[in-house]
């Protein structure tokens, strides 16, 4: 397993991983079958997004933020990131995608990011080879 | 891995691939394991839902529409869609099912869905034995 | 592969399921790799979330309610429980946690939780050595 170091920089945000992803299956040595990316955290996700035009993961933050307000009063959560949980619990913290000739298999438009909820902080990412 | 292809037909529904991706596990020989049911795409997901009552993919549909509607002006993406990146976030595009005996393994109502919410469009599903 | 067996006390709640799926790791024998946490039920997810304070799980599940209410007239679905079902779909019923050295490697603050939205009622949940 390969544990990946990120840094972000605000509150909200994703973070495009594809790039450290790809070269931690180089280096796992997968040649044919998946890979898991795991956030082991409760307030930062992982998503596959397009990452060609920026708009699209901004739309999505917004979006939750309207879904799921930072510091609505009616959350019981007293540390102010109830929020974050929430929208960490909606885009999920584990992703598999496959791996074919040691290269990650994604679609066209796809990206890897982590999506960050309660930042700026450094987080990780766990790669397992399936 | 074996690629299914999915024509859908309209701008949002969900199409049961559950025949498809059983006739895919039995091709690839998994006799024991696990199947991963991958969508290369951003706006079109991966569901395991009822598929008994068509009025629950009805409800799901209907309901991310409320929590992200077409054409909302506040969206930044431009390509008209950014409903359906949004959706796709939601839901997921990856999904992993036992398999046992050869098998696909779902609970008793269980039955998988590609969720398209950008069509009609030819789409693809990776069909990939772990 | 073993099936856990969890008995819901309420419509909705997180049941922590941590301690049984290590034990069900440790059975299955499985040293270095992944399990797959598997819900064969369409109104019952799986969700990795903070386990510490007990109001998380309470937010998120209020905030579903906020985002699909119980009983809105305007589902279609007739059995009672279509608002089961969309937060069903939005959590996710599959999710694969990495394992090392026998251990299920989950972050500190993470715990795993059967999400019951349609309780009380006798669930399974299905862990699958990946």
């Amino acid at each position: 397993m390969i544990v990946l170091e990120v840094r972000t920089r605000r509150r909200q945000e994703f973070v495009n991983v594809t790039h450290s992803v790809a070269e931690a299956v180089a280096r796992l040595g997968v040649e044919n079958g998946a890979v898991l990316v795991y956030s082991p955290h409760t307030t930062a996700a992982v998503v596959i997004q397009e990452g060609a035009d920026p708009a699209v993961a901004a739309d999505i933050i917004a979006r939750l933020e309207l879904l799921a307000p930072t510091g609505d009063p009616r959350y019981q959560h007293r540390e102010g990131n109830a929020d974050a949980h929430i929208k960490t619990a909606l885009l999920g913290n584990d992703k598999v995608i496959p791996v074919r000739g040691g290269r990650l298999l994604l679609g066209t438009w796809q990206q890897i990011f982590l999506a960050e909820f309660d930042g700026p902080r450094r987080r990780e990412l766990w790669v397992k080879a399936l």
